[in-house]
């Protein structure tokens, strides 16, 4: 610990984020004090703009700083194609690809019948409600590898089953593998080679 | 990247932190702006407090919120001994081992050659200073066990020799270790077996 409580309660603070434990943290904030000018102040000032202005998308459920997120407004994304995905991470890993020219869906988690989360936690009825109202063509299921990201593409498949086009990406995820994690090369080979299902 | 240029700039801004890469930059937003009002607000509030009162103590140049550290303030501290550290970092790791009840001298730095820094660059005429106003009796250099950190206390037991008792860290201190890297044990074992040079 420091000896200072208002440091100590920062250090704290920032341990409790993913991939930072008590010794980087210390670090971290370490080196913020020593750059405060071009480092803690505007750090805080960004964080704090986040924090007012972050929402989800009352469409598609990505995170943004309007009502309507940025791929839901632009008119240079195609509009007959949802490529459905677990979290705003997955959105974020198939946009560093940036092979793909339509809009999302986040669904925010999977079917899980251990856990309780139901169709109606997950979005699904905002989905099904999509195809109707937005003259959708193609949904692709770029869900996670797992087997829970499978029963849910499964029972997404099933519910729109007849109305729609709908595939999965199918090379080069690898079985239990997460989709956050991959490289954008096998994420674009992956969408290139998606099948239906 | 994200669909906007706000939360862009701040997962930028998160992975220049150390320990911290594009890839944790970007779970640890995510995370904040999941749970903005427990974490991103509270975190930009506390990292603004921080900015506006953190400074080094004007006296031995640790890092508080006053221009005299608590450490330096507290009369539970001896005054006898001043313990002398590299880096604020060292000095955590020694209140973290709690068993050093006097005070500190933080050098910020080692006396190095190559990179032109000499004793004014690291506050010894400041702990030269201390010596001779402080009444003190022992200075304990707990210095990394590099070659610059004992290159930089052999520098600074010459400069004080003859004038108070000098010791050093000795057991338990590997060879080119670092200080913030070792455990409260061995930085325990360390204190109690210091040695007169
Ligand atoms: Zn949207
Ligand atoms: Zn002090």
């Amino acid at each position: 610990m420091s000896s200072t409580r208002d440091i100590d309660k920062l250090i704290e603070m920032m341990a409790r984020l993913p991939g930072l434990g008590p010794r980087s943290a210390r670090r971290a904030v370490l080196q913020m004090i020593r750059k405060r000018g071009q480092l803690l102040s505007p750090l805080a000032e960004q964080m704090a703009k986040v924090a007012a202005t972050a929402r989800e998308c009352l469409n598609c459920g990505n995170i943004g700083t309007e009502d309507i997120c940025d791929i839901c407004r632009s008119e240079k994304r195609a509009t007959g194609e949802i490529c459905v995905v677990q979290d705003v991470s997955d959105l974020w890993a198939m946009e560093r690809g940036a092979v793909f020219g339509g809009r999302y869906h986040v669904l925010g988690g999977t079917l899980s019948a251990l856990d309780d989360i139901g169709p109606e936690d997950i979005r699904i009825p905002q989905l099904v409600a999509r195809i109707e109202n937005e003259q959708i063509s193609e949904v692709i299921l770029a869900l996670n590898a797992t087997v829970d990201g499978q029963t849910t593409a499964h029972y997404i498949a099933d519910q729109l089953d007849g109305r729609v086009r709908i595939t999965s990406l199918a090379q080069g995820v690898p079985i239990g593998g997460e989709l956050d994690y991959l490289d954008d090369g096998t994420i674009s080979a992956a969408l290139k080679a998606r099948r239906s299902i």
